[in-house]
């Protein structure tokens, strides 16, 4: 990894103040940009942040990737992370924020050679209502999930307190049943990823409540996240799935292993950074998903602040 | 603020993967040095991180005093953060973490010359079951709730998902009610604060659970951190409470505007790093009622791990 690092007061650090995406990089060029800009936007928006300039994000990418591309060539991982930038002691942000913007480029993970087995984690993830889905800092309940994976392990399945399905550890899951794919919705603590809409969107998939005893149904079951779009599941809940032949839509291709949408999605870097947030989430998978799994998402869903009874003297 | 940043790859950055403790320093010496100490040993075992040595902790903690000393003079308040360390991207981490052990002392914030408003806020606390208590870098809920308060006022009431109250947005709250002292319990997403353990001895306080509606019947009410451990509360509910006359305790003083604890529990810096988590936790105030609180505060509150039906081939 490259880049420079994060001020002492950085609210990234602090509080975990900040959102990140992980980009997989091939030949130089970012898989689906639109769908992981539209995503930043509408977090940004969401935690009351305001919007770094396009030419300013492209930058700090073009430079991450091409100053990482010298040791680990242009297939690779992009981590974008934007914080809250520096501020001074306590919660409350400066007025203006000025956002940080970091990127580090770096090697593909090692691919998995074989479906994963996937059984429950031992830590509960408890989504945050306003935090629902967003891809932010908190992420002590992935970090104590991975910890507690048995040796040898790579992937578990998270629960929420009501025993539902929620997602991988590192990526969202899919399940076929009677023909039909299902994913779990954001309530419980997952991330709206990317490549979840651009599934969503393909496979016409239903967002499905789901608690662990339905996936005896399941014929079929695969993880996706930015990095590979498909890892197959080849044993859910200690049974054998037999059905991992090949990702369930035509077009996916393998690049360094890590399954992949079509190549007309691999956007150039140029990719121009959309001039509105609506349009940004018209104009990419991700957006229309969001739009459609929410009638409003971005905003932040917690209630009405409530009217002050009385003031501070 | 002084002291060195971060590596882009601290893990604290990327995931909040750490914790911190917000001490108190009054002419060079940390108040209730302690308590912080066992508080911060219990956290890093709880995370399944490893110690720092007492020397390398005492020594940043020094440095960073001795530094900002010179702007700031020799009261003020010490920020002393400690991640899991750099570590290549995922949340898994590595397998032998070196933490990065910073720490950054700066001014005390303005001090309150007035009792403080209480109201709820609308951003809700939802407390992962497995960070019970810890003051970890996760804290985007006390950001977005901060954020969310009226014009004018610096605290609000914040409430866990069944509506009962966890605490302000900046410290623990006591009341009272028929002459008894309440806090309410960590199950909602409070922090086991090192003052609140004081009080609750001091106090000898109850762990209430405590539905809004309940305080109606506080006849005086206070907010407690590491700043000032007696912040009264005028207004709560938009019911003015009258008793504000004074700390409900003896010996507490006003130490440029923040209220601590008697000085016989100012600490030199030199205090000694205990042994072992065990001694740390008799010794301390804080340990003595986070043991009273629950019979293992030191382990992961989670189930224990489902032995794994299959393995990863």
């Amino acid at each position: 990894m490259n880049a420079a690092g994060f001020a002492v007061n950085d609210r990234g650090c602090a509080f975990g103040d900040g959102l990140f995406e992980t980009l997989f990089v091939h030949e130089g060029r970012v898989a689906r940009l639109d769908d992981h800009l539209a995503r930043l936007r509408c977090g940004l928006s969401r935690l009351g942040l305001p919007e770094p300039s396009g030419d300013q994000m492209l930058a700090v990418l073009d430079e991450a990737i091409k100053t990482g591309a010298s040791d680990h060539g242009t297939t690779g991982v992009c981590k974008l992370v934007v914080t809250a930038g520096s501020g001074p002691r306590g919660y409350r942000r400066p007025e203006q924020p000025a956002l940080t913007v970091t990127a580090a480029y770096g090697p593909l993970p090692p691919v998995p050679t074989e479906p994963l087995a996937l059984d429950p984690v031992p830590v509960i993830v408890e989504g945050v209502t306003a935090l629902r889905g967003l891809k932010h800092l908190n992420r002590l309940s992935q970090v104590l999930a991975q910890q507690s994976l048995p040796a040898g392990r790579r992937e578990g399945l998270m629960l929420d307190p009501a025993g539902r399905v929620v997602s991988g550890t590192m990526g969202n899951l899919f399940w076929r049943e009677r023909g039909d794919w299902h994913t779990p919705p954001l309530v419980g603590g997952a991330i709206a990823g990317t490549r979840r809409a651009w599934w969503i969107e393909t496979l016409d998939a239903r967002v499905t409540p789901c608690a662990p005893g339905r996936l005896a149904l399941a014929e079929a079951a695969f993880l996706c996240n930015a990095v590979s779009a498909w890892r197959p599941v080849g044993w859910l809940l200690g049974r054998a799935l037999p059905d991992v032949d090949g990702p369930p839509a035509d077009g996916l291709e393998s690049v360094a292993g890590c399954w992949q949408p079509p190549a007309g999605a691999m956007r150039p870097r140029q990719n121009p950074w959309p001039a509105t947030l609506s349009e940004a989430m018209a104009d990419s998978c991700w957006g229309r998903v969001a739009l459609a799994e929410s009638g409003a998402p971005c905003e932040v869903s917690c209630p009405t602040p409530p009217s002050p009874q009385s003031i501070e003297r």
